[in-house]
């Protein structure tokens, strides 16, 4: 899923994302919140009208944001108070306040809201952060049920979240409190590509995998880069949320087939060739490496918008593409390879 | 003709163009010279291939940047040594180099070397000037002539500016004097909107309109917002460019038919109209103000596009409405309308 954290996919336009065959976005309850505030986008129609996005759309709590942006924090078990990271406002956001905003906000599928704390945590502040995370999930969904709309009470629906670090006993134990919780549609994974070595996120993701119903799809927040897509589809996850694409995008970097590439390098001046050999998106099938750099060294908008939609067509392939092998059965053979390939390449910088 | 100065529509994509019926673009021979350089354009199979824009393209012959950005000038009858307002590097330009340039970049109009002043000038320096730029013509011409391709003379086109400052027997005497010279396929009129009152920007275009040929296509560089494209078709030109709507359209303002508007004011907090109710650009039809003010206060990109493309469409739009009216024998009509209308509207804002 594209993240659209503002009610736009940075740089993009929705029509962009339809050509892609993005099928689904994020945006972010924190930031909506703040700007341009929750209930002026219900007043608008509710965030599809307002951003122009007629597909599905998922808004995380903001959870993690309230844990990594805003400061001044002190948390209960109520829920947290702290400031804005924009202007300072006071804020006090519980399960039901939360709850609450995503209804205003009007996506399909909305995040419970959580407690997330570092990827290293030790135990004890592991199980305290998502024991909480289970009991703030019960009031969420309690919330969630009672503001259902009468005449249409399934128009959204609630994930909630396994936290636990990177304690397996913790993330299982997570996991069958929330199965055994609730009927869920689907589960998110939170609390990894937070800090923690990767070799942990992979046996986060095994044990949680393993825990989950598995007829119901798995959301692993915030992650990720190509490799980690890869990972994590052999694991079992179905959905993912990066800022990775757009961010680098904007930064002047590209997933390539051949690693990244860092298109702002002297060496791309006179490059007639696309940024990947192996891309069929709109910016390599039109642009040279030569005409971006020169967009990227004068500061062209039109820079950062092809790199972005590169990018996000990038992960959007790659996903398409697991989910063909999937279907043919070669997932285990055709990940294998492609990670191989993926790592042996020295990245092209 | 939009605006690409460095070889990019700023904040546009050529496929959104072309969904606008643009139909020719403009370069800028001075900043491409600097960046990415002349010769890595021609390197790249010249400026339509580089920058994916299949339809005309006209070049600047970069006298007006020559003269307004550049530093520590030292004009002579040979040419302008200057210093590159990006880095300082001392360059010289001349009648011939500057042909060479627009050779390289590749464009299928290209426009002669001439010595821009300012809008105010006094007769003396106006016409030293014009006169410079007459004989800075026949220069071009001759530099021209000679570096055709020999397979295909006519790959490219030159035109001449007319000169003159606000004195009007000036402009027709260059008028006059340029069109004795050679059988130019269609004239620039230069120096215009550079400080002059409009009055006078009036006057200048009925007294060069009526000196040049009939049957040859003028175009009024540099111009110009809503009522001068109006105000000069009226008085017989055919092409226009200004940075005006893309600008603008960064800075948050967009043309209506109800006059400028600033999106950035509070006024449209919760406003569910399209920037132009008038209007069926890609923005208008999709997009409230509500959003774009959102997007404009949270510092997205897409809202500097979104106004950009707005604001080329509603020039676009204007001039072809005004084709529509000259073919109907009505525009003296239409065009008296259209401006009392514009002109008794208070601004929005």
């Amino acid at each position: 899923m594209p993240v659209g954290t503002l009610a736009t996919v940075k740089t993009l336009d929705p029509t962009d994302l339809v050509a892609m065959g993005a099928s689904m976005i994020l945006g972010n309850a924190y930031h909506l919140h703040l700007r341009p505030g929750d209930e002026l986008i219900r007043e608008m129609g509710g965030i599809h009208r307002f951003m122009g996005w007629n597909g599905p759309i998922l808004t995380d709590s903001g959870g993690f944001q309230v844990f990594s942006l805003a400061t001044l924090r002190k948390i209960a078990e109520d829920g947290v108070e702290f400031q804005s990271h924009i202007d300072g406002s006071r804020r006090f956001f519980t399960p039901e306040s939360v709850i609450g905003i995503e209804r205003n906000i009007g996506a399909d599928v909305i995040m419970q809201f959580d407690h997330v704390i570092p990827g290293q945590s030790e135990e004890v502040p592991s199980r305290d952060a998502s024991e909480r995370s289970i009991r703030w999930a019960a009031r969420c969904l309690a919330a969630f049920t009672e503001s259902a709309p009468a005449d249409n009470p399934d128009l959204q629906t609630l994930f909630p979240i396994v936290q636990g670090g990177i304690h397996p006993h913790l993330r299982r134990e997570a996991a069958h409190t929330l199965t055994g919780m609730h009927d869920w549609v689907g589960f998110g994974i939170g609390g990894l590509s937070v800090g923690e070595e990767k070799p942990a996120m992979y046996e986060m993701l095994d044990v949680v995998n393993e825990a989950l119903p598995r007829d119901r799809p798995r959301y692993l927040m915030g992650v990720g880069f190509p490799e980690d897509l890869i990972e994590g589809i052999r694991r079992g996850v179905d959905l993912f949320d990066c800022v990775a694409p757009t961010r680098m995008g904007r930064n002047g970097a590209a997933f390539t087939s051949q690693g990244r590439l860092n298109i702002k390098s002297a060496r791309y001046r006179n490059d007639p060739l696309p940024l990947d050999e192996n891309c069929d998106c709109s910016a390599c099938t039109r642009f040279t490496r030569a005409y971006i750099r020169h967009l990227f060294v004068s500061d062209e908008i039109l820079g950062l918008r092809l790199l972005s939609l590169h990018n996000v067509h990038f992960l959007l392939s790659l996903a398409r593409a697991a989910r063909r092998e999937i279907l043919a059965g070669m997932l285990d053979a055709w990940s294998h390879d492609w990670l191989s390939r993926y790592h042996s390449k020295s990245p092209i910088k």
